[in-house]
């Protein structure tokens, strides 16, 4: 039974209590979080504080904050020598103090408190100093039923990146489709079918493979026409700049 | 039951015919295609030709060939007054000869001839000048267990035009962070579960209400890291683009 204490009560840290609640071989001992009323509806089946010095003795502390807040609460923790890792996928191993045993437990998905998720189908993105923390983490990680993945430094910022394109910049251009469809007096719910289809499509071919449409195909005509229709200077530009990217990664233009 | 014609024989004709033969209150009683060679295969189970000269009588008659070639080869049809569509999402429902009873039947969806497809998932858009003619197209949609819009000629090119954004620019969004991943070392398989997430989460939410991250944040910090991170001018463009373009949606700068 890994004994673990969540810091933290925001998106991740609400999702990470949850799941481990339904999962056997876990124990959350305890929850902080500096603002103990975001916990308080939980007090009756977990330990809760709002107190640094009043932690107890844990298998593992993961430290849900903000990113910024990682270094100043880690270097006020009152012990050392334990595990202790953090969810990020862009703040630094060493962001935590380095009187602790350090690692990173970084689920690759979106969470939102309000929204309902699989945990199941949240990727771990685990990265450590110590080999038995990793043991450690892989494990956690696998009795949440997740997949788990060794990154190293260089790896889990740049799938952050990654993460970042193809979350927040996807969604931004659902965004402007609908404001295009919008400005037509179109529905946007008659593109959500085609945006499934898009995210399925590449679980078994590559983006490449998956390609079509005017600009792969070079077709003038439609993109001309395309251009004209936008009356927006700033969806025309994130058109021509996507429109050109596709062409030079299939023309090599 | 409705007689069908089917003219063409690529990507949304393959799909159409297979959807078509598994309905009980439709008929496919022939299948065109200049080239016959890619029909061949189903002339035990159809009527099939090459000749335009041989075409039989039909409720409808669906053009799915190329844009650019509706206009020749609806006027090369040798009868009238009967009803002809094309399945085009960009060309005009003018496109096909006067001569004809005109309609588009746009199933908004991409279709690979490869890739396997639940046609009651793709949403038809109809346009048509007859009302009758509505009536038939609308039918025949619900035959295949499709979801029907009656749409005019202002939204059914803005329809095309987000589609090209839901689906080619964010197929080459995801491209981009394959790059990335690639360029780094990590598997760009853990983005999966990402992307699933994010098509899914617009079902319910709008985009506008989806979204998260730095952009939206507005977090210089971790901004600035990113674009150190990204060694390549045109990713480093589509980044500058879509953060901004995001700037712009929520906080109006
Ligand atoms: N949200 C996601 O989709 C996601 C996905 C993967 C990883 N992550 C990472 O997970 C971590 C938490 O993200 P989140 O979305 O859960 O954040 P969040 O919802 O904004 O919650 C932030 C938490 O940090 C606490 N906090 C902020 N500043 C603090 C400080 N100076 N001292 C102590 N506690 C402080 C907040 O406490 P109060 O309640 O008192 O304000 C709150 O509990 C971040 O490292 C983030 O990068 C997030
Ligand atoms: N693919 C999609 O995802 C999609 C989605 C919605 C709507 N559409 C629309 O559906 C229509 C067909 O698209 P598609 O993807 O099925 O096209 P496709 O796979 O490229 O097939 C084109 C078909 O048109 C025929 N053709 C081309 N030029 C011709 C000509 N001059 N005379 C007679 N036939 C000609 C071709 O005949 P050969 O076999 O002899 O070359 C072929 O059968 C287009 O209007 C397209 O805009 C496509």
């Amino acid at each position: 039974m890994t004994k673990i204490v969540l810091l933290g009560a925001g998106n991740v840290a609400s999702h990470l209590y949850k799941a481990f609640k339904h999962c056997k071989n876990t124990n959350v001992v305890q929850w902080y979080n500096r603002s103990i009323n975001s916990i308080k509806p939980f007090e009756n089946e977990v330990n809760i504080t709002d107190q640094l010095d009043q932690l107890i003795e844990a298998d593992v502390y993961i430290v849900c904050v903000s990113d910024d807040a990682i270094e100043t609460l880690t270097s006020a923790l009152p012990f050392k020598d334990r595990l202790v890792v953090h969810t990020s996928g862009s703040a630094s191993l060493y962001d935590i103090d380095k009187k602790l045993f350090r690692g990173v437990f970084y689920p690759l998905q979106t969470f939102s408190k309000s929204v309902n998720l699989d945990f199941t189908t949240v990727p771990i993105c685990i990265e450590t100093l110590r080999k038995q923390d990793y043991k450690l983490l892989q494990t956690l990680g696998e009795n949440l039923g997740c997949k788990t993945y060794k990154v190293n430094p260089d790896q889990r910022p740049a799938l952050h990146l990654a993460a970042v394109f193809v979350n927040n910049f996807t969604n931004q251009i659902y965004r402007i489709a609908h404001e295009i469809t919008e400005r037509h007096g179109a529905e946007f719910d008659i593109l959500k079918p085609l945006i499934t289809e898009t995210a399925r499509k590449i679980q078994d071919v590559s983006p490449y493979m998956a390609q079509t449409g005017p600009a792969k195909r070079n077709d003038k005509k439609t993109i001309k026409r395309h251009l004209k229709l936008l009356d927006n200077e700033h969806h025309e530009a994130i058109y021509k700049l996507m429109t050109s990217s596709i062409k030079k990664t299939h023309n090599g233009r």
